[in-house]
């Protein structure tokens, strides 16, 4: 786990981010503290060209417009095309038939490595579930496992599914991250950002599962630190990307809470 | 004023937020740490789903497009036809034509909840006025209270003036807000989030001037209290969000300064 | 140099921002800190009446698709044509085809006052160099000198090419800033809103070599303080914004290292 964060800050690989106008700027700086190089780029015209150099893609849903949809088109295939991996945070599919659509028709043109969501959205994706509140979940991570599975076994991939307790499954083998801190949902694109980091985290290894919990590991264990330092959301944010940068791969292998 | 901001806290309302892209994540933010839930769509594919589901929705002009402004109307009239108020932020309309026309045909298709603006963009919005120069104001907010009134009362909806002083008005009755602090306006967004929050304040009351003015102290008290802690714009914003989760609905009503 | 700083803090130009959507709040906090007044319009209505009364233009390609590629050739044109200045940003051109065939054709439609990029950049806009990779850049701002000097001469403009030494040239003088942190490319944004502050500089005076110089001169030095006071990049984020409030004229033209 620790060699992996090692390995993003040696090779600063570059994260092509098609992802949503709210998280944008966070997402970026959270790469850029981790060691990763973001590149945001979000025409039809261009992101493929980038997407076929990046070490990962990362794409979320959140503010997906027409315009936007064919970009992402676009990335997963030439990404699927070049052999890089992409990673894929449904955000709020579910409630939202059209977005709903988009994501499977993603997931059918390429399979992802990692498909990172909450509850609710990883139990839609699947065809269950009741459907989130927007970006909230109504379920708990433990309650989307089973889907997860499922969706693992269906695509080949590792499903991350965020919460008070991460649960990530690739099919057949199970890790619970029992770290974090309440304030982090309380900060607008943590969990999006966390995509970001899963798609770094690709980069330099081969093991989904194992890129899925090392970034997952790196952003809650930083969570903590923040909190210990912070007054409330708006200085939890700002101490979040101090700790992301200074966190040593010993501190988080030794902070980690694996279950 | 102190129950509006306990229910928003209590029951979370879904906020839709159709806003600009430069106050996206800031807005958010405001909104988490005043206990709402943001919730940020901006397709004409999904904007209505949103709207009919949302407890308040929020259109924002500032960085509107085609794509953007087609997703403005279906939600609007998805929030209407599903009884859900809705709040205008005209942004630099007056001096812009294509958005302003864009901001009656909004306000002729269904009345929203509340018009929250600054003094020449209420003036503006009215027919009167020169015009501010982009996002900023040329005029004072005791200027713009005979629009203000006269917008309110074409529209039954309440009409928010924003400045040094903040003006509310539904057309009969006005209240004065004497609170804030210089340091707001040097923080992109503080106005947008704003109309945010008095969405969310629209979500838990049927009074719209309860519920901007609710919005309108929470900000502005907020303000003085980051004020006191900061060393600078930078330091504000920080201070700010911290400020909006941890002020209590008794601190609110005592620091609230009315006329 | 000092004047310029004053000028815009005491005049307050409007700087209409075209730029990405990852740097969009930080370049508008970044603006008003230094006294300016951002806008930011996207869209081909609308660019144009904008840019005919703002003090300066910044056209910055970070996330440009087709719908804004449009606003910023009508920004350009009218701004021209009104005789404002505007500041180019080719972020990535070079390994992306579309958006460097979208710089050229900007570049030609309308001379710049100052081009504004990383040596990557510079080089590849001249038609040279190997291409960054995305936002990064693999050449040293030296290297690109007689890039820029070729640029300068061909357009009429200032070239600024930003590294550890920020390289400047209108063709004949050549100017080298050795102020700044190895923070400064560590937060998203710090590049794009230096091309924001430099269209703000060039609403103040005709000199564009000098208004590119106290851009540059201001943000590093404001980077110099900040780092002074942070733990890693997130603290350094709101630091800067401090910075850039409080910095007066003669404590930048103190610690100003001009080569």
């Amino acid at each position: 786990m620790a060699d992996v964060i090692t390995s993003v800050r040696a090779s600063a690989p570059l994260v092509h981010c098609l992802t949503n106008v709210v998280v944008s700027q966070f997402t970026a700086n959270v790469l850029l503290a981790a060691g990763a190089a973001p590149a945001m780029v979000h025409s039809a015209e261009e992101a493929g060209a980038l997407a076929r150099v990046a070490g990962g893609v990362l794409v979320n849903l959140g503010t997906v417009t027409s315009v936007t949809a064919q970009a992402m088109r676009v990335a997963v295939k030439e990404a699927a095309a070049a052999g890089r991996p992409w990673v894929l945070d449904p955000v709020a599919v579910g409630p939202l038939p059209w977005r709903t659509e988009l994501a499977h028709e993603l997931l059918e043109s390429a399979p992802p490595a990692v498909i990172r969501g909450n509850p609710s959205e990883i139990l839609a994706l699947d065809g269950g579930g009741t459907g989130g509140r927007g970006v909230d979940s109504t379920d708990a991570p433990v309650a989307a496992l089973a889907a997860a599975g499922a969706l693992a076994r269906r695509y080949g991939c590792t499903v991350a599914v965020s919460g008070p307790e991460d649960v990530l499954t690739d099919g057949t083998r199970v890790v619970r991250v029992a770290n974090g801190d309440p304030l982090l949902p309380l900060v607008t694109g943590t969990g999006c950002s966390l995509g970001a980091l899963v798609a770094a985290c690709t980069a330099v290894t081969d093991d989904a599962l194992l890129a899925a919990t090392a970034a997952t590991g790196l952003l809650t264990v930083a969570g903590e630190i923040a909190a210990s330092r912070s007054a409330g959301p708006g200085t939890f944010a700002v101490a979040l990307i101090d700790a992301l940068y200074e966190l040593s791969p010993d501190q988080l292998a030794e902070a980690l809470n694996l279950r």
